[in-house]
């Protein structure tokens, strides 16, 4: 299903041009491909795969909380989207919008959901009577459009999937303390699945959701210095409880305010992942995500009719396997042998085992780790425990590496002459103290493309008596800025 | 979260109003709701769980068989969808079209996928080079729109949530297995958890799928009578290889058309099992797939303030989890016990055990069988057992019950007289010989609102020498008739 033809032979090195090189990793290591509707993509078997690992992991987490899954419609009417001001204007350029359906002018226009507060909370207000209904946690898994004018796949798209979580509690303090719990379960997924380690925070007024009281992020470090954010969770007060009218009796019999959350993690995820892990052979996936986590090169050709190691490398992968080992056993003798590994190496895959006949006479194979290259001869006695021992490695070498990106690639600088001469050349994130005015963070963005990223969650309830980089005024918190994707 | 308010105290019978118990028992069972856009359904946790039980399961087939997981984009560019004049024709009354999106105007207008063959087999055109690549298998979840005038919870409902499989294959005779092995698994899953007996064959070509050389059908006999399409595969030969140019060369280095299919189970199965099994209380569901398989009534009032009952109940629920059974403890003392009881009932939890302090005090607890209402006395130290085996009883008599349901509604006539009458009275599916003409089917429609829904499988191959209960003419096989959801 490789079939793509490539004007280029090789792959673009990460270091000469990233974004060229993402491009031609996405499509090459069958992740997606472009399809005929601009902007949106065919998310192939590869990347599905990836997409099922985030499914698999966060469904069960939220389960265990108590989230309950739902489905509501893909269509919201416009005159319910109108109802928040704020989150109207926050998604309107985005929408597309249908007015004709079945044959017929429909009465009123419907918006392909960009997300679902507003039809889901009109609901809510039903569900949510009393506080005995409280608290109320629903999530779903769905396709959401929000229409691009420049797309690039996984991290801008008009069409993505997503979960969205979204939760009415009592008081603002469980509403705060839920949106930050699912902060912690995305942040959790990064480091643990995708081995990568992020910033997590507060946004500024100007980068926070469009209705929320306050945004929770997940920030990630690109290689190239950029930020990505990589997922969201937003408290919304009762900004949206106002609105739709969702309000419960409490235990003395009067009416109060619901206070609610939503929470998206989104298969643009995947991009962060290529990005953060990948080199100039391709993808690098961690184990614990890798739809194959170790393939069985067997090496032979086709005139032989039968290869004799074939049996020997089925047996090897038949005892990983017990150990719920997801492997492949590679037979594709009408490739050559080094482009049957280039493909594995540009699919990512952790650990590959090259068996020949050699090696069988020896009763050894020998493993290559796909993010170091590193060679090591196996005796068949010890494969099973080495593949585990070696996959654990990977995943915590890779894990290691995403923290030692982090810390290069987050710079202090002491004026703003340095500030705006870090975004010009070595770009990189910059932990700064900042007034938080708007008019400040706009004069940072236009001479420098930079934005406040992220107030990380340890320097929130900083007080100190420093002043802005950028103004000069009184500053009490230091935040993180970087240009972003 | 089941605050619905509901004008009637009592649900209809289903012997009564079939139509109304189902409207009644959706909404109060907690599956669905009506949200603000006509058509569309909100579907809650307890119909979403049921949901979950057939991805989880047909997933893991779909996935045994070497079946890939894919999504391609919510929209079809109207251009694509015209390019095979019997899908188009067939689909077309039904489609929501996008014509702004981002602000503007687009270039063309985007249907939003009713199916998704034509997007589907542009690109297959691309991943299809060689025999090397073939069989192609892919499968996506996702949400489908076909708008409808009339709806109707699950059953017919503008946007709806399904799977669909596509697949390209060498030759006519691999694509009709595979066809029929679809069929296969969704006979199964009917059969082993949804505990319905369907009869399983071929649509007529008026009935069959529009682009299709030949559709498989899994088709249901409901309580009434009635007759409810439940799940479809259909054999594309070659009629959309041939518009998107799926070619391959073969292992002569010759060009060859490829051969298709496309299969879909959607969320109007779980319509399908509501109308099947419930009664009069509500729900009954097959132990497989209920979200809750017990529940433990812990008999108590709210003014005591601590509940002995309470720890050996939740010691019990816990062996029982132990064995992986789905338990909850109801211990909410707010509502009178007649109306914990009734809810448990309405939302089908297949076995109930209930416990006081005279039933702690004799070492025992009370279960009941959701589906007969049968009391049994258990001992303490039998429990674990009893509710296995309990549990498996439910599941073979519910099927049992299906497949009598089945055979007591099929009926044998021996005129076109009769046939018109047995529509009329006591609804049923009608076993008879019929010359296979388009004209004979119209005329039947036309008296009597029945058609075929299906020659079954084993009657494929018949070659009898009758004549057409209708029209007299020579007739070869049977086939069964019947009025539709």
């Amino acid at each position: 299903m490789n079939n793509q033809t490539f004007s280029k032979k090789h792959l673009t090195k990460k270091t000469d041009d990233i974004s060229e090189w993402y491009n031609d990793v996405v499509l090459r290591a069958g992740l997606v491909e472009y399809s005929d509707v601009k902007g949106c993509l065919i998310i192939k078997p590869n990347g599905y795969a990836l997409w099922e690992s985030v499914q698999k992991e966060l469904d069960l987490w939220f389960k265990a909380d108590g989230v309950k899954n739902v489905y509501f419609p893909l269509f919201i009417p416009m005159s319910l989207l109108q109802k928040e001001a704020d989150h109207l204007e926050g998604f309107s350029p985005e929408l597309a919008v249908v007015e004709y359906a079945g044959g017929e002018k429909l009465h009123e226009p419907l918006a392909i959901r960009p997300t679902s507060e507003t039809i889901m909370y009109k609901t809510f207000a039903d569900w949510v009577q009393s506080h005995r209904d409280l608290p109320l946690k629903v999530n779903q898994w769905c396709n959401v459009v929000r229409w691009e004018k420049r797309t690039y796949p996984f991290l801008r798209t008009s069409e993505f999937l997503w979960q969205e979580g979204h939760t009415v509690h009592k008081n603002a303090e469980e509403a705060d303390a839920m949106a930050q719990k699912a902060l912690g379960w995305y942040q959790k997924f990064y480091e643990e699945f995708f081995a990568m380690s992020p910033y997590v925070g507060i946004k500024s007024e100007t980068e926070k959701f469009a209705g929320a009281k306050r945004t929770y992020s997940v920030e990630l470090v690109m290689p190239d210095g950029k930020a990505l954010q990589a997922a969201t969770s937003h408290d919304l007060g009762d900004n949206f409880a106002k609105v739709f009218g969702i309000e419960y009796l409490d235990e003395n019999n009067q009416k109060q305010l619901g206070y609610q959350t939503s929470w998206g993690f989104s298969t643009r995820s995947i991009g962060g992942l290529v990005l953060t892990h990948g080199d100039d052979a391709g993808l690098i996936l961690p184990p614990k995500v890798a739809p194959t986590q170790v393939v069985i090169v067997v090496i032979g050709n086709k005139q032989d009719a039968e290869n004799p190691v074939e049996p020997f490398a089925d047996e090897i992968a038949e005892e990983l396997r017990a150990q719920d080992l997801r492997v492949i056993v590679d037979v594709n003798y009408n490739n050559s042998l080094g482009r049957r590994i280039n493909n594995w190496e540009l699919e990512g895959v952790p650990l590959r085992l090259e068996i020949g006949a050699k090696e069988m006479e020896q009763n050894q194979v020998t493993s290559v780790r796909r993010d170091t290259f590193e060679k090591q001869s196996i005796d068949r006695a010890n494969i099973t425990a080495t593949v585990i021992s070696q996959l654990d490695t990977i995943q915590t070498d890779l894990l290691e590496k995403s923290k030692k990106l982090k810390t290069d690639k987050t710079k202090n600088v002491n004026s703003f002459e340095e500030f705006k001469q870090a975004m010009d050349s070595d770009k990189s994130f910059i932990r700064m103290y900042w007034c938080e005015s708007l008019e400040c963070e706009k004069t940072i963005k236009d001479a420098t493309k930079a934005t406040p990223r992220v107030l990380e969650l340890e320097n929130m309830a900083e007080q100190a008596d420093e002043k802005c980089l950028k103004c000069g005024n009184p500053a009490q918190r230091q935040w993180l800025f970087a240009q972003s994707y």
